[in-house]
């Protein structure tokens, strides 16, 4: 009997999650909408036999997708990290014609007991992805911004320069988000790469204000469009006055990419 | 009084869409179901000003796209065909964050009395997506059938061309469709290219039956994993035998590309 019971130990388990997230109302879980963590605790707790409270790093917006979000649960249970992962799998990708479903567990690993995914994060990598043709593709309207007049990516880039280091980002900060101690954060790097049609923005950090990555975005196509001149990115972060920054890029073109640990 | 009608003259009016079918359950109008033909005939009569019946080139399944269906209606109009196809368009965009629909009107054209988008076609060409890689990708799940078994794509290309030609193609015909009086079809082409992680077929001939496009898809994915060998078509072909071809592919990976006339 004691044996058994031994079997069953406590572990706490980090998920990295993908996930497409048109159909939700983002990532934290809400009463009365669907949501990826509710539909994971949902899911979780059938598999593990208890309640699971997961814990994510990144609070992502609706329609803000994700190739590697982190969460974390912990519980007493018997199946090992992966066979909770397939499990989720598989229950994800049942009876779908498309084989795969809108969330994906992409790994699970076990950590040291009061392993926390939000508290014990160092950073975070995002990815944006505009389209810039002449035409809107109908088939991408969920997975990126579209804009249609020419963007000069050189002038995004040197922009974009200006926003390396660490600064107070308050006026990238959206109304509406939890209170923050601090609007001071360290952006390691923000790269703007054009690929054919499109171009992708990659931003890393210790952390991110509510709507900093899409602000930023809206920014930085202003700054494309010819609208404003790249060095005004210097401007607009000293005055520290969100009516100074650009419009709020749309979330449908948002990734979180990674979390670092 | 009598000038002021005559401004108003009957048109025929040959519509292009595109659309994205993950949200509609196919073109064919229902009463409770949400159609592409439903959706247009809608905001068609809205803007018209009489009630408009749309009759389109093909009734593409739930969950199939197009990039090119035809579509026409007639009516007393005093607006000219661009003029439809704008309006619909804004309507479609209208209030939407990715500032695209999820119909898109391509062109408009006049065309005289008589004319049917559907009984004066003379052809269609499809074309049908595949992913061909070891992992599914999350994003791609309602745009492609994502096969992750290696394919053979020059047994898949051998194998295409006993397609070709004037034959007798009730082994492809799925069981639920109209009745037809002939199962004998004219496919001009059907060409298979491999382009990176993707296969894509092209198929353009004078008609299809009932699932014609999935059968044959599912077929040819078949004979490129190995399961069957490319000169089976031939056989399978002549059984005119449903249950000897193979499985039918699913819908999100077929896209109706163009209709002639």
């Amino acid at each position: 009997m004691i044996e058994c019971f031994r079997m069953i130990e406590e572990k706490n388990i980090l998920l990295t999650i993908a996930y497409d997230g048109t159909g939700f109302f983002g990532w934290q879980r809400q009463p009365h909408a669907r949501t990826v963590c509710g539909e994971l605790e949902r899911l979780l707790s059938d598999i593990c036999g208890f309640p699971v409270e997961l814990f994510g790093a990144s609070r992502t917006d609706a329609g803000v997708h994700a190739l590697g979000q982190s969460a974390s649960f912990s519980g007493r249970m018997g199946i090992p990290a992966e066979g909770v992962a397939r499990a989720v799998n598989d229950a994800l990708s049942q009876n779908r014609l498309e084989r795969i479903g809108e969330i994906q567990i992409v790994s699970a690993l076990e950590k040291p007991p009061g392993f926390h995914a939000r508290y014990d994060a160092t950073g975070k990598r995002y990815r944006y992805r505009i389209r810039n043709a002449r035409k809107a593709d109908l088939f991408l309207r969920k997975y990126c911004y579209q804009v249609t007049e020419p963007l000069d990516v050189n002038a995004m880039k040197t922009a974009a320069d200006f926003l390396v280091g660490e600064q107070d980002f308050r006026c990238f900060l959206s109304a509406g988000g939890n209170p923050q101690k601090t609007t001071v954060r360290r952006i390691e790097n923000c790269s703007v790469e054009k690929k054919e049609d499109e171009i992708l923005l990659s931003v890393s950090g210790n952390g991110f204000l509510y709507h900093m990555v899409r602000n930023i975005t809206g920014t930085l196509v202003e700054i494309g469009a010819g609208k404003r001149p790249p060095e005004e990115m210097k401007q607009i972060l000293e005055s520290r006055d969100r009516s100074r920054a650009g419009h709020t890029a749309p979330p449908q073109g948002l990734y979180l990419e990674e979390v670092f640990y």
